[in-house]
């Protein structure tokens, strides 16, 4: 059911099919963000107007509200918040670990307290799998624990709990229509990295995530971590790098073996009226944009640069109108896919790596790495 | 250019079509608000996907924010937001007497402060003309004052004026692509009201207005009213009852002659998570729609209605996504749209008499007016 095909190759980087029982995904892909069972500011007709396919969905969030036993009666995810295409939940595990407020976590699993109303529960592996077989996506993730980057004892320790956790994870799901995939940590030691990988790789999954990377360590440090781990993976499984990124980490990441991204950046920017342009990102509420007749983007196809300028997106900011956040998430979203859909026809005609320092130089300025943004990257 | 032509008529109420310079409209009709040259939450594309063509927006806000100059250097308002499809500005009367802080009115005009930022400004009629002007809309209104339904001496005052302003107005005008409508006041006095409907109807206009209704009168009030004017207004002009109203009272301005209604209130219900349906207005945050697959309207064709259930909605709002205000405007909206196009339906076929005991059950929960709603209710 969950086959993945490689199409095309140029060194490292792939393009391939995996297919889902809601649809073949072209890889590399970018997946929008749909914490709480919906794509901020964004109808499923908007999100599939501007090229989403598949969506990730927060299982700690939908666990917590609506309550995955509600979503289950419902009759699942897709059906709950109508988006037919492949969906995809991560394990609740890194909100755990960066949302909640008080938790304790030994090797059975994490008692936590939720963000909402501060009310005390408990995950395991068991458990994490049981709920997202009840929200009922298409991909599903082993429960990991995230370590802060800077311990190294814990994160060893972090890391052989989530390849226990993934051996349990993998004997738990019980649904044949989801593909469950390991997540690999270790933090930013090469070593650790090494044997994570190698470990995540021997377990029998249709795919592997690479989990703890976009939590505050350096371009560098990602980029060593990643050129450690795609190595060591078997080339027939798509690689998942959960939360990243910017254009230029999509980028960076296709070019080390990545096939599927995932990131709240161009919604959350959206909200905070950035858009992405070649020109770098630009901050729309800005006065200099009040009679600026163009496009945010000129050459983007989305539905925003179709029909408005920046005069009129500046006013909409300027007078507090939601339809800015939507306009904005959309050209943002858009942007993304376009970048990773140009990236596979570069692939396809073997040309990608020349076009890479091109790439690099356009989409530059969009690429800043705020602190304050990467902390919150993967909550929303 | 502005040809209005009755197209069947079942006592005073009647169909009809209004030719504007941005298309034909089919009366009577229910004009969507979009204030701030936007209709909150919502998109043109589904604005014309859920049958919206009319689209008011208001002079006052616009003026302050970004200033009717910035829109006419940007093309004027359908180039602006987007809209093709016709376009009704108002005075700003209205917004100067109900939303500005201090004010002094006299024969020539109104000095008020800006409720954004407390900026002293001025409109005359004449301004009032050429900021309508400015803007582009194919209907303009000539610029009215509007006074206390509770002090009649004020009222008589200020009606006068109001039809010396419009005289003003009538000759301020220059684009012969805008229709000028003039404003019948005349607070809840009968007398009053006929005179000024009078003096209104004898002016050369394409249209006329009939304003300082659904200001905090009752139904009762409102109705004999309207049978006042209705009666003395010529019939080969279109008559446009300003900021109503609720499902009850299109029906009710309908069967009184009335071809042309706008209100915020289906949006501003959305913002606060209220839906119109046959069931009465449903207030979609209740606890009791967390399991319910039913959508908000079984019979409704709208894309809400035709996607989500009202446990999905009811999620939205309780997760605070900003969908539910699109998906609740959306369906709102339609809701009187339709309603509007079933009553044109009915006259043509000469059954809207009969109908309107069942219209009126039908929408009889949706229809309360409270005071807090009314108070706003041009205002958006």
């Amino acid at each position: 059911m969950f086959e993945f095909n490689i199409t095309a190759k140029n060194k490292r980087a792939r393009t391939g099919t995996f297919t889902t029982p809601h649809g073949v995904l072209q890889t590399p892909i970018f997946a929008p963000v749909g914490t709480q069972a919906a794509v901020k500011a964004l109808t499923p007709a908007q999100l599939k107007d501007l090229g989403g396919t598949l969506v990730l969905s927060n299982t700690y969030h939908l666990y917590l509200r609506p309550g995955d036993d509600l979503v289950a009666e419902m009759g699942g995810l897709h059906r709950f918040m109508r988006w037919p295409q492949p969906i995809l939940t991560d394990s609740g595990g890194f909100q755990v670990f960066s949302l909640s407020n008080t938790r304790e976590v030994d090797d059975k699993g994490v008692t936590f307290k939720s963000h909402i109303d501060g009310s005390e529960h408990r995950f395991t592996p068991e458990r994490a799998i049981r709920i997202q077989e009840n929200l009922g996506a298409d991909i599903i993730m082993a429960f990991d624990e995230c370590a802060d980057p800077n311990d190294l004892e814990y994160i060893k320790k972090a890391m052989d709990r989530t390849h226990r956790w993934a051996e349990r994870c993998l004997k738990a799901k019980r649904r044949a229509d989801q593909a469950l995939f390991a997540i690999i940590q270790g933090g930013i030691d090469p070593d650790l990295r090494a044997a994570s990988a190698e470990f995540i790789a021997s377990l029998d999954t249709p795919g592997i995530a690479i989990g703890g990377l976009s939590v505050g360590e350096t371009k560098d440090q990602m980029h060593a971590m990643l050129d450690v781990v795609t190595p060591i993976l078997p080339e027939n499984k798509p690689r998942y790098l959960m939360g990243v990124g910017t254009p230029e980490d999509i980028i960076d990441g296709i070019a080390r073996g990545i096939d599927i991204f995932d990131c709240v950046l161009p919604t959350r920017l959206a909200r905070h009226h950035s858009a992405f342009s070649p020109d770098g990102r630009l901050n729309m509420a800005n006065a200099t944009f009040a009679r600026d007749e163009r496009r945010i983007d000129e050459s983007c196809d989305c539905y925003t640069c179709q029909n408005f300028t920046r005069a009129y997106i500046r006013h909409l900011i300027n007078a507090k109108e939601l339809l800015a956040g939507t306009l904005l998430s959309i050209h943002n979203l858009r942007a993304l896919i376009r970048l990773v859909e140009e990236i596979r026809g570069y692939i396809k005609e073997g040309t990608f790596e020349d076009q890479i320092p091109g790439l690099m130089e356009r989409w530059a300025n969009n690429a800043q790495r705020k602190s304050e943004e990467i902390e919150t990257q993967r909550t929303n």
